[in-house]
């Protein structure tokens, strides 16, 4: 299935193939990295010597640094890299996100270890980037969309781990350049956390 | 050398062995990934396969979900798990922050693809990531800390990849169980982004 096989994907559908399986296992080696904790030296001293010949085999066969950037900024639309919906990025959840028709957009996700800042909870940082890409990306489905000029997050209550999170942005106003979005993090029907960004209509060059 | 070595240590020290080692490693097989991006399909399975066979040996040696919480706050001070900090998290960067004389702390850490919004630049929401952790971690040096209740963020320019980051937060004021804190990102001399933060004197109950 392509990225835009349906009119409101608007984040890279991730496939069962190619980099992105690598990526999801990444993501797998991430958190039972956390799972496990400080184990005996010897045996994590072999996970390492493991990890690193992966990593010295990738990079064997990657191109440089600029062809790779040109490359990611090629194509139109969905980006596959970002650290938030990027299936080629194992930092990223990853979030999938589909626009409404109302002109709002919507994800879900479930969040591990990985992004724990209290006990238990989401970090708060990790709530404040998956709303800054949210909101970018609701602008991009509205039609108008921008860099962040501000951004204002405020914390209702705790964001669990594990549990299923709705993630919704939504364009509000477009003024000259100025571009004002809102969006929130909800679990089981309230909000966590809730976000008020304003965007200027301006954007850095692709590399080519 | 231990975590607390120094004064001024803020942040839990990376150590050459252990999970440290593995997670470091880890690190660089997600860059790797990102890097290398969509190579041929077979070559990436065989990299899945690399990859599930870690993670499934480190799942079957890991404790619990509920263990490990416990155990993970057992301690008191820096925690080694974090998604800004940990060394024994793979999404952490990781920045090592460092009490400074003054009352303000600092960080400094080079950031790559993996952290990318616009090309060739700093994803928005890492910036906001790492800003909150830090005016967290100020507040501890300072010796009142709590949870984000408010985090504005200003984005003054693009904050670049591959280049020297400093990052710094001061605890501003408390008044009662409010505490206001601010901090930012500079790149070669300049502010990048910028954060306020109100935070409440409150904590949520470590995991026994």
């Amino acid at each position: 299935m392509s990225a835009h096989a349906r009119p409101g994907e608007l984040t890279a559908t991730t496939r069962n193939e190619g980099v992105d399986a690598a990526v999801a296992a990444a993501r797998r080696v991430i958190a039972a990295l956390l799972h496990a904790g400080d184990g005996s030296a010897a045996e994590m001293a072999s996970v390492a010597e493991q990890l690193d010949a992966v990593a010295e085999h990738l990079e064997k066969h990657a191109p440089t640094r600029e062809e790779r950037l040109v490359d990611m900024w090629a194509g139109e639309g969905v980006t596959r890299h970002d650290p938030v919906t990027g299936p080629e990025n194992a930092i990223a959840p990853p979030l999938h996100l589909v626009g409404q028709e109302d002109g709002s957009i919507e994800g879900r996700v479930v969040l591990g270890m990985p992004y724990q800042g209290p006990p238990g909870c989401v970090h708060g940082g990790i709530s404040a980037l998956l709303l800054d890409h949210t909101l970018g990306v609701a602008n991009h489905w509205a039609g108008e969309s921008g860099m962040t000029g501000t951004l204002t997050l405020r914390y209702h209550r705790p964001t669990p781990l594990f549990e299923e999170l709705v993630v919704t942005g939504r364009q509000v106003s477009v003024e000259g350049r100025k571009i004002r979005t809102t969006g929130e993090i909800t679990a089981n029907g309230e909000v966590c956390v809730s976000a008020d960004g304003i965007f200027v209509n301006a954007h850095l060059a692709r590399p080519r």
